[in-house]
């Protein structure tokens, strides 16, 4: 029985969680694999750090080009994160023969269309399921079980640490702030958690799914971006009163004129199948022409999970080795990628809420419901909470389709009325059918 | 540009949607693929019949042989169903070199082990991923995307039609008959439903399931399967109190002395996801030790959901057989299967509900609950709705976890009283974590 080496570069939580799965399933994945996946070496700057996991000091380095360069290592590992010297080491793998998993989000959202050249050149693949949804085996699904759909639309909670904060806001009323706080003590923030929160890693996740989906290039830069840093406990209890539950929502939609690739805090019907996505979990809902509705769900991050997708990919690739094939799959799903537009988020139509705060006089509403006429946006819901004479009281307004230009532009000229006293909260609607059956 | 040549036994309604996906895809599945999936022999008995697609009178046939023999067909699809003809034919097809697609659960149940070891023995691939779940990439997610965990527990709402039944029956108060009757004048029910209603078709999918998530033979005969057919709408109303939804569950759950087998109606928590999956979709929710708690969502059958797995199936295979491959994947996941015994029913442990028809007397609940604690069954809650002074009113009764052998003997001996006046409705609980999320 011949055996297949391997070489980690980055010893973190995830690399500690492939390590776990790799001596603690030894055996199965032998039976499974018909051969062996021997951790032949792990390079980490920092090996004295305690950790979860203890390894024979013999294949510990510190050095990355021990792994890279050693030419009895057959899949490179490379869990270090961020672009740089992730794509640098990524690359020099891939020149000396070996095939690479990661999952590294960040680094394929901005370099992946290189990088998959780059691999392609050399015969070698870049396997990448942990990158989007953790555990969940989502790029699978997508690129090789929905194979046969032409898929439309993609809806993912795609963070768990954002989904987390939201779910403490909805169901205990923090603030942005308490719960950012209570998630960093529970670990599952970082200290600096701009990329979870200002959605950037869900906007990662985003371009790589459309990207598989649409068999489209990996565009990052076209995604319109908002984080849910700015999220007042209030505007969920509000929306709650009109049936939704705020997520921030991947939203991929192929449509004429383009596709709309957005990450945003996003109001959906409480009835939905996403709004019962509590905490850490993660999950997507694609639907596709012969499919229709597909939904999957489980944790899309953490040492085990995110070590369950990669081990996938390094028994997926050992797999093709054992066949001697170098490139089963192409990297995005297929050989020949569209050149498809991506939407201007200012032509993007949906539904709205806005929370104004006004002036508590006579003539306020009919002031803004007349400069979002004039814009044509028509309102399907108008809630005045509280009464504070002469004060500022919330409005809450819920819209019909918009369109995302118009809606600015109205906002803009109404948060200039001087009855206004602060500037409006605006947040997106999906009224995403709440079953999808005929029942 | 090569092509790869298909042939289908069986031109019913799946049948159907693989041609209509084969030809209104066809440009996308050259791009997806490096080559195209030419459709070159369609067989069935009647091609007169109309059907939603039309097909050239040239690769019409009345004759499975002018498939199976064609020695320019690559792969064979076969959509019969059931045993006989179809076992033959696939076996004739695999003799003959070709590999096969089929959604046959019925097959996969009673004859999987050996079907697949004759197609090891010609090097070739039975791929059935529309056997389980339809349209749900669920067969390729388990296989391949957690082949890095060890899986406990699968649990899976697999028949939609059940699962249509119970949705009717629960939000509009139908009595099992009408919820029949409107199943099948919508078409989600047979004319005959037997297999159906009566969990076979569930147990079917729960055999190939069980078989790959423990890498296990396939086993059905020791499968305990009990349908819907004899539920009450008064159960599932009664149910809600104690806030249970009911579903025809498909359980493997592997524990000391093996693996539990069952297909039941079963009452869970009405939090629980799977709880809220309506109408004639599916569900399968899986534990794995690495990745955790994966739930996957869809349409298990229909002509285009069913027709999505098919091709999802003739791409894969259409890429293993452009590299030359012959069997990149164990059929069961695993070169090496576990022997684990079948839990008898009788040593299950679960929680059970109890609808007892008793004379409304002073001293019936005594003798009841009587009878149980002899019998070592612990009551977590009753309920006696209404009063009949002298005749039969129901006591529910809600169980801590007692051993089934032990439940059926005191059930037996409390139907025996004679102030018990019908047969005492027994319907198993599972106490799921209604959120495994640690917020």
């Amino acid at each position: 029985m011949e055996q297949l080496n391997v070489g980690i570069l980055g010893w973190g939580t995830v690399g500690c969680g492939v390590i776990e799965i790799l001596q603690s399933h030894r055996e199965e994945i032998k039976k499974r694999l018909g051969r062996e996946l021997v951790l032949k070496k792990v390079a980490d700057i920092d090996l004295e750090r305690p950790r979860p996991v203890s390894l024979p000091r013999e294949i510990l380095t510190r050095d990355a080009k021990a792994v890279i360069e050693d030419p009895d290592i057959d899949i490179v590992v490379e869990l270090i994160g961020g672009i740089e010297p992730a794509r640098s080491f990524i690359m020099k793998a891939l020149e000396r023969g070996k095939h690479v998993v990661t999952a590294n989000k960040a680094l394929l959202a901005h370099h992946g269309n290189e990088l998959f050249d780059f691999a392609r050149k050399h015969q070698r693949i870049i396997a990448y399921e942990a990158s989007v949804a953790g555990g969940i085996p989502f790029i699978k699904s997508l690129r090789e079980g929905l194979a046969a759909n032409n898929i439309d639309t993609v809806f993912g909670i795609l963070n768990g640490t954002a989904n987390f904060i939201l779910t403490r806001m909805r169901e205990s009323g923090l603030t942005f702030q308490e719960a950012l706080k209570e998630a960093q003590s529970r670990g599952y923030a970082e200290a600096d958690p701009r990329l979870d929160i200002e959605g950037i890693d869900t906007a990662h996740k985003l371009a790589i799914t459309a990207a598989i989906a649409f068999n489209m290039s990996i565009v990052f830069d076209s995604i319109y971006v908002e984080g849910i840093s700015g999220i007042d406990p209030l505007d969920i209890q509000f929306g709650e009163e009109f049936g939704y539950v705020l997520k921030l929502l991947a939203i991929a939609r192929l449509g004429e004129g383009g596709v709309e690739l957005r990450v945003h805090p996003t109001f959906i019907p409480s009835g939905h199948v996403l709004a019962g996505v509590r905490g850490a979990y993660n999950a997507v809902h694609v639907h596709g022409d012969a499919v229709g509705h597909v939904m999957l769900y489980g944790l899309g991050a953490g040492m085990m999970p995110t070590g369950s997708a990669v081990v996938a990919d390094l028994m997926d690739l050992a797999r093709d080795i054992a066949q001697g094939i170098h490139c089963r799959l192409p990297a995005l799903g297929s050989y020949e990628l569209n050149p498809i537009p991506v939407k201007p988020m200012d032509e993007v139509v949906t539904c709205y809420y806005f929370r104004f705060s006004a002036v508590d006089q006579p003539g306020v509403l009919s002031k803004i419901s007349g400069i979002l006429g004039r814009n044509n946006i028509s309102i399907s819901a108008v809630i005045q909470k509280g009464r504070h004479i002469g004060g500022a009281v919330p409005i809450v307004m819920v819209t019909h389709e918009a369109v995302e230009s118009s809606v600015r532009r109205a906002i803009e000229e109404i948060d200039r009325l001087d009855v206004v006293r602060a500037k409006t909260q605006l947040i997106r609607i999906e009224n995403l059918p709440v079953n999808y059956s005929e029942v």
